[in-house]
């Protein structure tokens, strides 16, 4: 086999297609050559931990928007792989909410073990792809950092693994110009005791708001106020906490918000989301979609519609995230190398695009949304070799986790869950969240 | 004339550019097609201030490392256009240090009254730049952001004015994962108020330390540490202003020192530079050198010695700047008018590029780097038609001003200087600098 697959990015969803190619080579088949590209010099993607923010060490943008004392915010149970449980890694059943350096440790083990890092090229962004319909290549224009040498490459199939959690969606309200105080995105969020004793604003309701305030609050900020477009998120948040409807402007030291009301702040952190974006790419194969279940121009959630030899992972809005992103690796390799095949019709490619967005649109809450997700993970492994296991099951987990935030906010990460790839019973964490300042991974796993 | 010229960049060397080619058409001349692609959604480059860091609002990353209440570190008299005096667009003499606001209406003045604003496509950064030998044609690939739509243009010469302040050197000390506060470089530095109060860490001894610790001296800082690793800049600091060796390592909240010393630090600045960038320009035309008067490769400073026909402007460590972006400027535009031939041997351009360093090694001196520079300008005016001026006056004006911080860092810029162009002295400033907090265009111009 001469096909060569190109792989952009190292994080979850790169790391889990070369475990996928590695998986089939092991089981004795004959897999294309396989060359994935990491702008960082380390694998991990969101996981690889850096104090920088804004542009790295090489003045690329920081792909990084991970901060110091972030814990998983879904139960472990609901992302396990597999083919590689927490205990088989860990030695034991551990608590159910691991904090960034377990779950980086965690996700790490699986391809130490595959030994796939000789796949990888570290330290080197893609700068352009191009497609050629006469040759029916891909030309991947890539950067060596380290040597400061920019080269290009023909590959058979691009695969986009560079992930949508990078590239801040920072809108602009009246008066930033005039504020004296620190405006950063959810992006550049590092290290919650910055915040300490002071009054923040957050703007927005999604998990980036619910999870850094949470933080700050725990490591000590006098005041949290979270400002709101539609609705209030409407958790029992402590005493120090409030919503409050849109901010309509700042002068230099204080917030105004839509009702009338106002606040001191010290500092705002923007938890308006995240943009795709694929400044390598080409009209021709850049994927622009909204952050939904149901992706725009992807057959079976991965593979580009205008241009099938070329497939996109992870690129969902997301309950389930390992495992999801294995279930595509595990589809996408298998497409590449014959064993599925890709129907040639634009138009049949689309049509299950729109069968999708059909479905996720009939759901009309939460639990009908992790179900869909969950029943999408379900269609691809049946498809593949990809281990079954009990996805209801880790649907179940996330139905249960959804209640323990509802029930209590700060306590949700207190509780323990039944792994469903190896049935064992996840121990109660012994410190409570937030009491858990020292979170290290010595710390967590102290049991 | 069918000819074609893409400029990169619309800041202060991008517009000296588009000044030059409407100047000459204005005396009569036929001039290329001028298309000047820029990033940001207006002109000005750094002098467009945001409130940005990072990423902008397209997850492009932001140029500008402007903060808010910069002032011009030299005296105007060393940067005014030969061509638009300050009394020109202010209708009257004006202080000699003037604040970012009053500097940007000033660079908008000249291209406002040139009328070139219709050459730019702003929100549109460069992807892609290529040159193909048989057709001696570039291919330029812009991103429009505003239609998300990424399209290949052909040029005959490429124009580099992207300048080389916005990507900043970032080195990494240990324990910076550890440390508490924020760890920003300069590029991300905005608001002095932010600092109020603190105790703060600067590293580095150039014009981003000496000028971010005296901003946030005068807004109210706690203290000032600057930590040094070949020598302290030296000046005669305030009280609460301290130069020390270079820093070791961080804990959570202090920096250690290499003398053995320690200090409790709230924040982290790094003033250590930044990088000359070009993502979008492969091998062959990627210019690669250090931050010096003589550039590495670049014939008369401006001429790349691998193909002529591509050009960068300001690339050079800058004494002088916008007078010096227009003398580059009208040379550029003569060179490709072909009114100035461009030797064809490569040996030929490099032993230019040879002759400049050693002119600029011979030098012992800021006193004779500033005249280097200043002789580099009045080479250039002498073969174009940029209006003469008083360059060794202007040289003279940097002398005097190396004095006055020398006396004194924190009032030199209370001082006044007479203009090269217009024979006028400037006003003495109506508040100290440092007692000056409000620094609007309307309270600089109150004289």
């Amino acid at each position: 086999m001469t096909k060569r697959v190109a792989i952009i990015g190292a994080g979850p969803s790169g790391l889990a297609q070369l475990r996928a190619f590695q998986s089939a080579a092991n089981k004795g088949a004959e897999i294309p050559e396989i060359v994935c590209f990491e702008k960082q010099d380390n694998w991990g993607g969101l996981w690889n931990y850096t104090w920088r923010t804004g542009l790295d060490g090489n003045g690329e943008p920081v792909h990084g928007s991970m901060y110091r004392y972030l814990w998983s915010n879904g139960p472990k149970e609901g992302l396990e792989f597999a083919d590689y449980s927490f205990e088989e890694h860990f030695g034991k059943q551990i608590a159910s909410y691991p904090p960034r350096a377990v779950l980086f440790d965690y996700i790490q083990g699986r391809v130490e073990k595959a030994g796939v890092r000789k796949w990888i090229r570290f330290s080197t962004p893609i700068r352009m792809v191009t497609y050629d319909a006469k040759t029916e290549k891909f030309t991947v224009t890539a950067h060596d950092l380290v040597k400061d040498h920019m080269y290009s490459e023909e590959f058979d199939n691009v695969i986009v693994a560079s992930g949508h959690f990078s590239t801040p969606n920072a809108p602009e309200f009246p008066g930033f110009n005039r504020f004296g105080g620190r405006i950063l995105h959810a992006h550049d969020f590092r290290d919650a005791v910055e915040f300490k004793d002071k009054d923040l604003l957050l703007i927005g309701t999604s998990y980036s708001a619910e999870d850094i305030g949470s933080q700050c609050w725990k490591y000590g900020a006098k005041s949290i106020t979270v400002a709101y477009r539609t609705a209030p998120m409407g958790f029992k948040w402590p005493d120090n906490w409030q919503e409050v409807p849109i901010l309509e402007r700042m002068d230099e030291t204080t917030a105004y918000f839509k009702d009338g009301t106002s606040k001191k702040i010290d500092a705002i952190i923007l938890c308006t989301g995240y943009k795709h974006h694929f400044p390598f790419l080409p009209d021709d194969l850049r994927l622009k979609t909204k952050n939904r279940l149901a992706t725009a121009d992807l057959y079976k959630g991965v593979s580009y519609a205008y241009n099938p030899k070329m497939f996109y992972l992870g690129m969902q809005d997301q309950w389930f995230t390992f495992n999801m992103f294995d279930a595509q690796a595990w589809w996408v390799r298998d497409a590449i190398m014959g064993r599925i095949a890709i129907p040639r019709e634009t138009a049949t490619l689309l049509a299950d695009v729109k069968a999708r967005e059909v479905g996720e649109d009939a759901g009309v809450d939460t639990h009908d949304a992790i179900q869909y997700q969950g029943d999408y993970v379900k269609e691809l492994i049946a498809e593949t070799d990809y281990p079954s296991f009990d996805v209801d099951g880790a649907c179940a987990a996330f139905f249960e986790w959804k209640e323990h935030k509802k029930d209590n906010i700060m306590t949700f990460r207190n509780k323990a869950y039944r792994s469903v790839i190896t049935g064992t019973m996840a121990p109660i964490h012994h410190t409570p969240w937030n009491e858990a300042l020292e979170d290290t991974m010595e710390s967590y796993l102290r049991n």
